[in-house]
């Protein structure tokens, strides 16, 4: 079993960003990561099941990264083996003008899982108080005040049984530059580019500043953040795997019991 | 290439599912099957991209079969290879009450895929026109003016860029005996068997009739039916995925090209 225990960021702790390793690999061959990433994969099918069956509880994973950081690429690669009936991905871009005439929560709570079910938010609350926040796109006095609303908000969806796990997928600024380049390179992916996606990549360090208070500020024993190297993407996958696998496992979950005799019943 | 279409309902033939195979295998060897399941389903990620990259279409499958058909476990062997971010499973159940105070498409209306996703609904609007009318909800006079209103909505749907394609898991009521026998000898299977299961299954020969009607109704040009014989799951999945990838390739669709200078962009 990997230890994901050195990225998950403790409630209480002051992080910088700059200072934890976007490339890091455990100490592990690509090789053995692969090997457990197979097995995890197979573990996170069964549990898919018993969360679907027992109908108690749910999960909502969230990512959040710089571009080309590979939110789309981790839950292709981590959820694509689940059975696709119970899982939904949901993207959050830009608030539309009518989801502006409501509080920041509203669109999300809106997709949060029902119980049996795996949500995945591509993007999130969190765009609220860091993006919001570089763009100037709310004065201080409004984001300021979100991050007490979204832990209550995150309160209130564990109390009522579902697992939220944070998931920021960490890379460098030259990597993202190797990355962007790719797409504009490769003819097949310039759907992927667009030339405003560079202006976010100017505020480099101010991203990184907001994102370091709201993960601070956010990662509760509740709702824990976890700050993934994600330059090598084998170990991406595995960090984010293991985290899920050992929540999901901490529910201790078994197949219900039948509330009817199985051996009198006979079927003509 | 497999062939698909000794399983298409042409439009304006008259059948009768009594005198359709369940367990046909179209002459191949699982094997051969298996392989040719392999290559489709590589093909059909691809395709996937094609479709999400140039959001001018999107892919409607339906699903209906008895119970123990196979609806799940089709849903989770063909689309478990996408990308789940762009993939939407809808299970329609009874209508609510509040469902019930809307027209019977209205409910369904809301899920249509969006340009660039593909939707899978297990079961759908042509519960209104089986169930309803075996299990007498609703009068003759409502359930059979339907299929002219599904129709017309179908057309709207492939109006708009979206490739509806309906399919029918066929199995014989001895073999949903086998299944759902399987089912109760398995205590970590009972949680999906409901004694009340076994009621549709009184009425097989009536169920039988209504969907034989159902599909001579509206098996259309835009929105074809095709009754899959599905006591071999290999040969299942592959009439089905062979089906959605010649619907999908016909698109002829390509990466779409970029609205900038590609070259002309630098990345600091």
């Amino acid at each position: 079993m990997i230890d994901t225990e050195p990225h998950h960021i403790s409630p209480g702790s002051v992080i910088d960003l700059h200072d934890i390793s976007t490339r890091e690999n455990g100490g592990l061959k690509k090789k053995e990561g692969k090997k457990a990433i197979h097995k995890l994969s197979k573990r996170l099918v069964t549990l898919q099941e018993l969360l679907y069956a027992q109908k108690k509880n749910s999960l909502l994973v969230i990512f959040q990264a710089m571009d080309a950081g590979g939110k789309d690429s981790t839950t292709r690669r981590v959820f694509s083996p689940l059975d696709p009936s119970g899982v939904q991905v949901k993207s959050f871009k830009s608030p539309t003008q009518r989801e502006q005439l409501q509080d920041f929560l509203w669109r999300i709570h809106h997709h949060a899982p029902r119980k049996g079910f795996i949500s995945i938010f591509n993007r999130s609350q969190y765009e609220d108080v860091v993006a919001a926040r570089v763009r100037k796109l709310q004065p201080p006095a409004i984001w300021q005040g979100r991050f007490e609303h979204i832990n209550a908000f995150e309160q209130l969806l564990t109390s009522d049984g579902t697992v939220v796990l944070k998931f920021f997928l960490h890379i460098s600024k030259g990597y993202q530059k190797e990355r962007l380049q790719r797409r504009l390179d490769r003819p097949d992916k310039h759907w992927k580019f667009a030339p405003s996606d560079l202006k976010d990549r100017e505020h480099w360090d101010d991203y990184m500043q907001a994102y370091s208070e709201a993960f601070e500020r956010c990662s509760t024993n509740a709702a824990p953040w976890y700050v993934v190297p994600a330059e090598r993407r084998w170990y991406r996958d595995l960090i984010v795997l293991q985290t899920i696998v050992n929540a999901l496992e901490s529910l201790q979950m078994s197949y219900p019991k039948a509330d009817f005799d199985a051996s009198a019943i006979e079927i003509i």
